[in-house]
């Protein structure tokens, strides 16, 4: 490991990795944060992957890095790789004539690829996915089981007591290297494309309306959703079970709580930290919660006054 | 178009439509809002269909019609017909023997059908949905990829210290016109039917418990919840995420903000428009958001007010 | 049944069951709680299951019994059988070479089973539903259409601009007598397990993230999901829609309100009832409504105090 000094037995066969808790001999494990550092006494690892200022005074065989998780998760590549999906279509899956599909590319047992489906080198489409027709995925992109890609965006017009479908001419675009959890949703545009940005990564049960844009390098943790036309830019971070109304945008950088929800239209400056429903800056967010812990107290004291001044 | 004026050049050739910042001189856009207006002088568009009061002092062509948006989906529909999906169970979808499709049914690959379904006169099932038994269809209708329809209502009897089924021997049924979106779930009654009225329309991934009774023309966004025995009556509009409890009832004409929680077995009474958990008249919730703006600046002067009366 | 005795026409002829409101006089119903209590009178169901304390001064046919819903389920399921799932293999489910299935299992169309899974005797596993490698399940469990178990967990490495993928090479292991809900989705772990214990029950749309470890006897209702690394011990009830930050621990027997959101690392401790975001034990919740609900009062008083002092 580049720049990474073993400290104790260097001559240790190590044949895995597991973690801190049940980590055996022969095994390696990592001590990512403080928390772990205190249970890592009591692991019974042959090696630790640690930090530079880990106390080693117990004398452990360890790899001081300065960024265990990052260090461990190569070493872990290299000692569990896991088989790559096999190249080529599936025989159960239904691919479209006129899809096109670059080299290497995996297309799962019962996943469903439309008409002129579009999907970029070494891209792997586990089971049962259904790509709709008209959506184009860039190289090297992982799209995990039950993700839904291209359906319907949500569009009506209400005329003489009923909806009337607004129709959902346009497509779905996302790049390379991104990656789309299990069970997600993202809907084609009514017109132009829906787009998601290279290296942006799905956890799973995101739903994306029509005609959002989101940029590179977000990632969107678990069932967070977003209204029509909302604007995510690249490197923003996006929690878990986060809603945005319709037309939001979320600039550069942005940090968004889990839980949070942005009404329709606002915009989230660039490299905030959002907290709470309505969104608001987490300092803002903590205080407010701070205030609402005080209001039994605030309760109390306001009666006391007026007391006094009867 | 029926009582549309045509403001400029009536012989311009539109090819195709595309959204305000992309269209081109052989494209048709259209104007919906202010925002838009804004956005319009800036336009490529070689015709816009803009509302009846658009200021074009900039003499560009234009359509005046009173509902710029509705008007634009029927251009919309003419110029990008979308094939209709092919009648007929896709070689790769299973469909139970005792299974009854009425007329130019469209069944989608990988789909799974099961015994005694009815499904109306030109509905179409995209494929990887799962209709379970007993599921009644209407015609008409649009079933997005990834929805389960039927599955087991969520009932236990805690019993011996462990969770015993309550058996779910109830059905589905769906009426005419309605779209259910992708990843959506739709569970079956414990006795009697779950039930979706004619023309209501869901997005993605919205679940609907067993024994609730959904109401005509309903529109439910994307991820929203609602536990067992819930009614929401017609034309009811429910927002994103929104959660309702047991035994809710929505009436008539309600509106629910997104995010909005109901708890169970309350009632919202016809036409009011609630917002927050617990949902509130949006009124109150707006009123109750600015006094919590305001608590930093109440700690302050309550304060102020103690030091004085020492 | 044991222990209930009929009062009223003992040889009456019941065929079977329906809700109270449409329930005919060859069917029995149920009185499970007040509300129903008092519209009892009203049925048309030749007989009832009703609590001990029933008023029937009516006269009617009834069971007197001490758990009216979980005699009733007993009767329902005798009265009802569901035919059991077909055992076997569907001819249109794709289930690798290596996978071990117990006894009696069966896999239904469509769905996808992985390498070296292993599924215990009398399992049902739905249509649509994808199984990635090396996933273990046990005996008696129901998985539901769409649910997708082994999908890779959420974790990444930021370098160099860039998401890098830290690899999840763990399992997901599931108990016994285990319900998974429709389109649930349960991640496999970075390393090791996440796990489910025997008698647990999801709804639908349940988010499960890599290396969360649920007890026995859990309940978790509709589009609850939870971030990396939880605890959810034995008897915890979990609500629709709650959020669970990275690492929570939620103690035996403790119940979650639909809704509540818990912060990462926090620990909810034994037996504890939560509500809200951040979740707090119900009544300090619901004293926190009702002050959020004097705000507007509140702003008065103090005006009028300051009035009064100036």
């Amino acid at each position: 490991m580049a720049g990474a000094a073993v400290e104790g037995d260097g001559a240790m066969e190590i044949v895995s990795a597991a973690p801190l808790e049940t980590a055996g001999p022969d095994q390696i494990s990592f001590v990512g944060n403080a928390k772990a550092a205190r249970h890592a006494a009591e692991s019974g690892a042959g090696c630790l992957v640690v930090p530079e200022d880990f106390d080693n005074s117990s004398g452990r065989t360890i790899l001081r890095v300065c960024d265990p998780r990052s260090q461990f998760a190569k070493i872990l590549g290299a000692l569990h790789p896991r088989p790559r999906a096999v190249a080529g279509i599936h025989p159960a899956a239904v691919v479209a004539g006129s899809a096109v599909l670059g080299p290497e590319v995996s297309i799962g047992a019962n996943s469903v690829v439309g008409e002129r489906v579009r999907i970029g080198g070494q891209t792997v489409v586990h089971a049962n996915v259904t790509i709709y027709d008209d959506v184009e995925i860039g190289e090297r992109c992982i799209v995990h089981s039950g993700a839904v890609l291209g359906a319907d965006g949500f569009g009506f017009v209400f005329e003489g007591g009923r909806f009337e479908k607004f129709p959902q001419v346009g497509r779905v675009v996302i790049g390379n290297d991104v990656e789309i959890g299990a069970n997600c949703c993202v809907d084609r545009a009514a017109l132009g494309a829906t787009s998601i940005g290279d290296g942006t990564k799905f956890d799973n049960m995101v739903h994306v309306a029509h005609n959002c844009r989101i940029g590179k390098h977000v990632v969107i943790a678990a069932q967070t959703g977003m209204a029509g036309g909302c604007t995510i830019e690249d490197y923003a971070v996006i929690g878990g079970q986060v809603g945005l109304g319709e037309g939001v945008r979320i600039e550069r950088g942005v940090t968004l709580g889990s839980g949070a929800g942005v009404l329709s239209h606002k915009i989230v400056r660039r490299g905030q930290v959002m907290w709470g429903t309505p969104a608001r800056p987490l300092k803002e967010y903590l205080a407010n919660l701070g205030n609402l812990a005080r209001l039994e107290d605030w309760k109390v004291r306001l009666k006391a006054i007026e007391d006094k001044l009867r």
